[in-house]
């Protein structure tokens, strides 16, 4: 994913200039190495950029996958982070929605609006932008960010709003939202099986009660995510350990299956779990990161009427999911679980990193 | 598939009696072996069965399958066909849409109208119905059939339409657009690549142009049905016997690929071939009946915003179809290349078997 | 509507015969009056007929509208009521879901399952049936009901369900859901209006909490049922006697209007005010029974990008429903204010016909 | 509509200037006034503008309301034109998709594509655009157009298109495929009933042959019109000068009426025939522009699940509709009747205006 709006060589000539601000980053050193650096403060690139002046972030386990140098697009030396709240800092000539001090949420997919993918909010796909932050351009784990497309990128925060709640509306809850819950088509009365207990599946937990399926079956390795899936509100719970989810699962359904199987984890067993569990004219929604491909068993399925999807976030429906939030029809700082301080940002990582111990879902960073 | 509703027992009861009229039939003997053979005419065992004399029937790449034992559920023994027009010769007690001598469309899916499936116009999976002709019961290769639930599995003929044409309604028109372009999506303007040129490939085709996409590719080993293909409107033909087929419609698609990818063979290397060419945000519906699982690439599938979409035929479409053909905005017959009467039906099994030779499409069995 | 399948010829034969068993029924005699009547218990006629002994069934404000004379369709000497659940006592030859002795739910809404529109799950437009309990054959206020098209009109009951409940899913439930909630695309975070304080109005209250709307605005004459409406969940009430209630929900939502007005009173002034308040791209949903025109200001909504949709329940989200109640996503019984025997229906009528006094929504009604 | 970017204090400051190009315009006056003016050449405004020379433009209906004074948001001293293709002449700061000498479709509605509407695909209800053009800004007849938001509101048209017929894509083609076919659910198989042959009417009769209905019904008061509705694929025509429309679509339809009704008259009187017509599960979809409310028959309408649906035109289709122009699906070049240079505008509204007599549908007019 390039960004093919910004001119490149501009980068360099700003540089050259003595005394400029510095900011603290978290940087992605090299595989299995980061560090809290002290790096130039962003600036204006292109006239539709703005500057967001970070109050709150997070980690996602994507970042733990860029560490690890799964995504090979995400060089070293980049600030990670694609998620967070903020004020405007500063914001160029070309931008009509945002002005400096408004407070803002940032979408995790910079959109330009206009190519021929965000016409149809396929925003992910965006020619110019995509999920590019912390990733392809540097990100939110800092003191301040360069936001490309800003008018479309960034969401206006109301005055009195819960900011930290927010935090979740730039990844976390559209990625489950819209890769999981729309995708999956889950609808009143029916039967939903959410393969990953871990951040992703338990907002795809919480956004599938929009819709009040009758169950919510949650599968997953670790004894206390399936506990909290219970307090989320999961229906049955399911230790996968034993290898018998499907079994189990089938047994809940009356031999059924579920109308959707939502896989939150993103490696071949959890998917192929999903392709036992579905039931005739079922939806299987992915929303888990795959790096292998996975056996899909059409000898079983071809005659099933059966949808598969993919989707990368789009972010299309932060408004949408806003507006829940703002009704207290979701409280996303249930995923909340730990907060830290921007220079205490390692720790953050360790915890988060070693969720089976600290039992970490989310957690915020702040300067 | 079982069929709930008949009592097993009656049917051997019948063969005692004496003098019964008879019938011929082609007869599924063993593994690879098949004749036309003198049956029992087939009797009312249900109050909803209705007895057809099949006036036009055809054969279908199923029956190949069947002959080389790749389907199970279907037992030496048994007649096959599953498609066709007809006489209504005798109705049940419980019949109410159809009378003797009314001229009838026979669908290849039997439905209940009633369970969970049917109300959701999931005929295909009626808990007991569902594809069974020359399956799990005697299907129309035959001077007669009975047909069960024949309220909802036969469709009344008007006086004066063209019942060769209508032979297509049975299965291969409504598979073709049910499970490709319905399932595909195809909308005016689109770019639709079809993987095989038989039969259902050719037929999804002409039922594709429905929507008026702006592309159709079709793609196969045969260059005699990539011609045929070609007259059926078909913008682009691909031989792929030199590989190099995803190469050749991505350089079709200025590098951008297929909205819509259409599966009509049923084997691995089409169905990946359909992964390799779906456009960000596209369908690839499967037709095929496969026996083998395939290598579904989520590594690079993931976050391309993509369905998968997998159906047996269900004929709800049947009333829209029979309404395009009256209307003649599709002519069947152009799928129709050889006649033959059903004493000459194992001639009819040798040349349809023999496609590449005979350039046989869909062959008509007339008594 | 009649219902062509029934041989009307053989029920004068019937009454011939001494000493038939007879039961009690109330009985719309004449325009304005009602009578608790003995007549003769019930008998099969078309072999898809069941009958059934009423346990519990209710009232509805169109039983008010016939005894007023306003369905002409429905004439004197008619058994009313058609909702119901109770036990089948009998079933004709073709029936084969249900026997005696089953608990069953009883739709308003009588389908054959195999026409046009029970295809489509019109089934309000089944060419013989739709809603003709209580309207064009006899009704549910009785010890025993006909049930036509028994298989695809009844519902089984499980063990240990409580019936009571499941009586507001013979109409009210599926009423306010297909027609105001469903046709009203209500989708989470959005804005609805709901026109209409009385039990339909407030069964689409409760129904639309399925999709999470962020604000419900109820309006309605009548303060008592405004005060149910918040405990129902309404985020906001407005009594309208002022004329002011467009004024008021235009201010409730900053100017923007409501993307879903549902209208369920049925009279001019109610359907104008919801073209008043619907947001550009917002949708208007019709559950009202009207008896005179509307005007439809096409001068100010001609471009407004809406939709108005009007319905008559076909009840086939009746299994839907049926889950959202056994996993207490809904309460009916919420809308059970009131309980009578059936020999003193006739206070029954009255406690349901003065309900701005007695605050009565629905009453049940049991043996 | 107003249009919050642009400074407008700007506007005045330029007068000033001596000496600066002017240009041919056709102005709107005063009521039934028009005359080609001189008029200064526009200048970019706002950073999102482009200008454009005007290469091919056209007249609307809509140009005739505004010259009775029908359309009083647009006032005495607009240059009229909404529709044309182009070559831009200058882009402001902030454009990134075109620039000088490309050649560019003008879409009738301007849409800044970042706006809570724009996000919908929604364009007509930008907050900051919609149709302005020709109507609260100036237009397209005349040598050169300042288009605000170019990046959303100009197409790029590839060498070698024939631009002529891509004039058909600014307004008239989106609008009837839009609000007629889209909206009014056209399908295979379907009937369709458009009421007014005008040059919208003639342009739904062809963008409702993308989607194969078996019936297309046309309605219209002159003989003329109905010929060309036959040339272009009506399969029944009807004058409806006697009033007995209504009658003869029930007959035509076996007493059905029709699934589709597209209204594209803009009167009471062809509404209503609407709402006479539409079968049960039927559509209405409005195209016409309406200056009086209509009578809505509830009490007819209330139980026939329908739905009405009103639209001004996004334009969200034009990248759509090019791909059909481009693949040969529909010829828009069929709508154009007379071509004049832009010093004969005033012929041109002669001719347009006198369809009766001229049989005019669309007239082009170049420099």
């Amino acid at each position: 994913m390039t960004l093919a709006t910004i001119p490149k060589s501009t980068t360099g000539g700003q540089a050259a200039k003595a005394k400029k601000p510095t900011m603290k980053a978290l940087v992605y050193q090299a595989i299995g190495k980061k560090a809290l650096e002290d790096r130039p403060k962003p600036e204006i690139i292109a006239p539709t950029d703005a500057i967001v002046r970070i109050t709150k972030t997070t980690l996602c386990g994507t970042d733990l996958h860029i560490l690890k140098g799964d995504l090979p697009l995400c060089q070293p030396g980049r600030i990670l982070g694609h998620e967070g709240v903020g004020v405007v800092d500063e914001v160029g000539a070309a931008v009509t929605v945002f002005k400096a001090d408004d407070h803002v949420l940032i979408s995790c997919v910079s959109a330009c609006g206009r190519c021929v993918y965000c016409r149809k909010q396929m925003y992910s796909h965006c020619t110019t932008g995509g999920w590019i932050l912390g990733n392809t351009i540097d990100g939110t784990q800092a003191e301040f960010v360069r936001i490309p497309h800003a008018d479309m990128s960034l969401y206006p925060i109301p005055a009195g709003a819960d900011e930290e709640a927010l935090v979740m509306l730039s990844d976390i809850l559209p990625t489950s939202f819209e890769c999981g819950i729309l995708n999956g088509k889950v609808d009143p009365g029916c039967t939903v099986a959410i393969i990953g207990a871990g951040p992703i599946g338990l907002a795809a937990l919480l956004t599938a009660q929009f819709y009040s399926p009758a169950e919510i079956i949650m599968v997953d390795l670790d004894d206390n995510r399936l506990e909290v899936a219970k307090r989320f509100g999961a229906t049955s719970t399911i230790n996968s350990t034993d290898g018998k989810a499907a079994e189990k699962i089938m047994k809940i359904t009356g031999k059924r299956g579920v109308d959707t199987a939502i896989e939150a984890v993103g490696i071949p067993v959890t998917f192929e779990l999903c392709e036992k569990i579905v039931t005739a004219g079922g939806h299987i929604a992915n929303i888990g990161v795959h790096g292998k491909k996975v056996d899909l068993h059409l000898e079983s399925l071809w005659d099933r009427n059966i949808s598969i999807t993919t989707r990368l976030v789009d972010t299309a429906t932060i408004p949408m999911l806003f507006k829940t939030v703002s009704s207290h029809k979701i409280d996303p700082k249930l995923l909340i679980t730990h907060r830290f301080k921007l220079d205490k940002i390692l720790d953050a990582y360790e915890t988060f990193g070693d969720a089976a111990r600290t039992k970490a879902l989310k957690v915020i960073i702040e300067p």
